[in-house]
């Protein structure tokens, strides 16, 4: 079993870098204080015997040597960068529970075939830089690298710039490396197993994604002097496909959802009707056709809404998954450690993307889910207990333990 | 007559300061535009005669002295203070207009029995800070000089720490002045008269207006991992609310307005579900029951589609006037200018609110409205021809001097 008191005091060392203001942490991708996260980590993964690969997209990989010089390593990871108002777990989680493997393997002296790379990819929110798992991505070949470092934030920074300016752009070529296996443990960021009393989620699939980018195009002009008849007005397009979103996902349950995280207006001024609304959809589901199909008619009834008030309607896709099955092998043997450990466990799709979706293309990978309080995150109230986390990391173990061979 | 080329000139010279970024200008009120903005025309007046006072708002009064040393003096002016995305006649042709009037009366040898006040009042447009029409409103007893001083920008700064900052806080006590009359020209900012195809607008009244400020409280959650029926999604009620007040603005047909410029989502990212909405609704209406029964039924409306949502809803009023009726005796003198010169005209109630709305609590005031390409208002492409500008200019002077007396 690994030590919980340990991983826990980790958490909350690392949760004192990038605070939030309500308890939680604002430690985006490439700020300094995703910076200084790294550093921290990188010291207690050089305390734990581990040696540091970087790569072109600045994802961090901390290798503990196998004993078979010709193995391929064992990949545990997730990502240490947060939403704006995010919570100390998301992704933290997954990065220190798999340096808690490798701490515990040392302290157990267990010693395994295939190497382990404690692993923390680079822009997993995608919040600072969508699309999210974007380091991943470029690792599977999804997206080019030069897409990447091109990728701006809202003040017009790219990420290669500002992966150059917190000083973590590695020289290794994104996507060489070759994996034995992935795994990721993350927090569920949903209900479900808190609601199901269960102690651990044996991810079987992860739903799919779109992000769509709506620009409308209205008339911006005076509120008061301009008459309803004569308006073009693009902010009341936005508010039909917001309850069209909304119609189209209750429609499709279960399962299915969607919704609308981000809307700027401009001029955004109280007595000018918008000139221009960008606003993103977001749209899930573990069936690729009803994920598609949700995509078809949204683009579809928004151009419908849009000309019916004569507002340009325009859409980009910002981001994209397809729904994901994980590897039944490691999805066996994480269901097993959990048996064997006698935790509480039920099969669970993941409502949100993870890098382990990208690494499911490039190499056998899965996940497995932490309860946390009223499935509450991106929010900086999320929360978990000790014992959860260490549940999930006493099965972690477990599992990577199997699966490198001892 | 007036010069219309000189006219014409010194607004093409003023919208050379604070340039917006297609064609129009950003000269937000208490920027560093609007201290430039000041400066050139605080020497127009210089040159032609006029002595300065600024009262502790900020507002600029030019006096051109009158013969009767016991004469109230007749106010002629507006603002110079433009919208983020603002056009280069807005407020701007009211006080450059006003001067054009002066310096006409100058080069025709003309002298009034009471003086004439060219005025620029601070911070009309409130969209920088609200509400509109702030120093006009101190002056006529509607806000407190406190109230003033403590409006937040954005960014948090105060209109009194920015009024010091830009150099521009006087020292004359807000509305200690008296005024025998108050006449302002300004664009009509609706498409009415180029409709009708009159150059000259009788503006008999304003509507009234209510800026409401909703804060809509949600639960800031993962778009992903969050079940549709486990939601409170404050953007959805935002929708809602929006579609309501373009329904309860139909329904008010004709003459009434309802519509939403401002949407602040937060933390804005697209995959959380907004923790907290904050929106402006403004609603206009030239019937007091009318506007008030609006305010009444989109309060009532809002609070149940939250309710409905689970989603917490405040609501603050930011900005309100009542419908204004003008001076029967100064509309009067306006039309009849306009017959005597030959000016096609037509009675037009004012859509937007004018600083001439406070003034009218104070004394007897009126406007006169110049035609505008297309209604456009509130947008860069604002637009007039030197035609309409010179016609609305020569009424002002007509009706300046009856007013004043000879
Ligand atoms: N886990 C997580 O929040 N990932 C970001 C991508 C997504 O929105 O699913
Ligand atoms: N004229 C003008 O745009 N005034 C600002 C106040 C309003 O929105 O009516």
């Amino acid at each position: 079993r690994i030590n919980g008191d340990r991983l826990w005091d980790s958490l909350m060392e690392m949760a004192k870098i990038g605070p939030g203001i309500a308890g939680g942490n604002n430690r985006q991708t490439l700020t300094d204080a995703d910076g200084e996260g790294r550093h921290l980590f990188k010291r207690w993964c050089d305390e734990a015997g581990m040696t540091m690969g970087v790569d072109k997209m600045g994802t961090m990989f901390m290798t503990r040597p196998g004993t078979d010089p010709d193995a391929l390593p064992v990949y545990v990871g997730s990502h240490l960068d947060t939403q704006p108002t995010g919570g100390k777990y998301d992704g933290v989680l997954g990065v220190l529970a798999a340096l808690e493997v490798v701490r515990s393997m040392n302290d157990l002296g267990i010693k395994t075939k295939h190497p382990i790379v404690v692993t923390n990819w680079a822009n997993e929110e995608g919040a600072r830089f969508a699309p999210a798992m974007l380091a991943s991505g470029v690792f599977a070949g999804v997206h080019t690298l030069d897409y990447a470092y091109g990728r701006k934030d809202l003040e017009g920074l790219t990420y290669g710039d500002e992966l150059k300016r917190i000083g973590w752009q590695g020289d290794e070529e994104v996507g060489a490396r070759k994996m034995h296996a992935y795994f990721e443990y993350h927090i569920e960021q949903g209900p479900i197993l808190e609601a199901e009393n269960k102690q651990i989620g044996v991810v079987t699939h992860c739903q799919g994604l779109w992000w769509l980018e709506f620009t409308l195009t209205g008339k911006e002009a005076h509120t008061g002097s301009t008459p309803m008849n004569h308006r073009v007005n693009a902010g009341l397009a936005m508010a039909r496909i917001m309850e069209m979103v909304q119609t189209v996902a209750m429609e499709n349950q279960p399962g299915c959802v969607g919704g609308v995280g981000q809307v700027n207006f401009s001029p955004n001024s109280r007595n000018v009707l918008p000139g221009t609304v960008i606003f993103t959809v977001d749209i899930r589901s573990p069936e690729q056709a009803k994920l598609d199909g949700m995509r078809a008619r949204i683009e579809k009834e928004a151009a419908e809404i849009c000309a019916k008030l004569g507002v340009g309607c325009s859409v980009e896709a910002v981001g994209h998954f397809d729904p994901v099955t994980f590897d039944p092998t490691l999805v066996a043997s994480v269901r097993k450690a959990a048996e064997d450990l006698g935790y509480s466990h039920m099969n669970i799709i993941s409502g949100a993307g993870h890098d382990a979706c990208w690494a499911a293309k490039v190499a056998p990978a899965t996940m497995i889910m932490c309860p946390c309080v009223d499935g509450l995150s991106h929010n900086e109230a999320e929360d978990i207990s000790k014992e959860w986390a260490s549940a999930g990391c006493d099965v972690l173990l477990r599992a990577v333990v199997e699966t490198a061979g001892i």
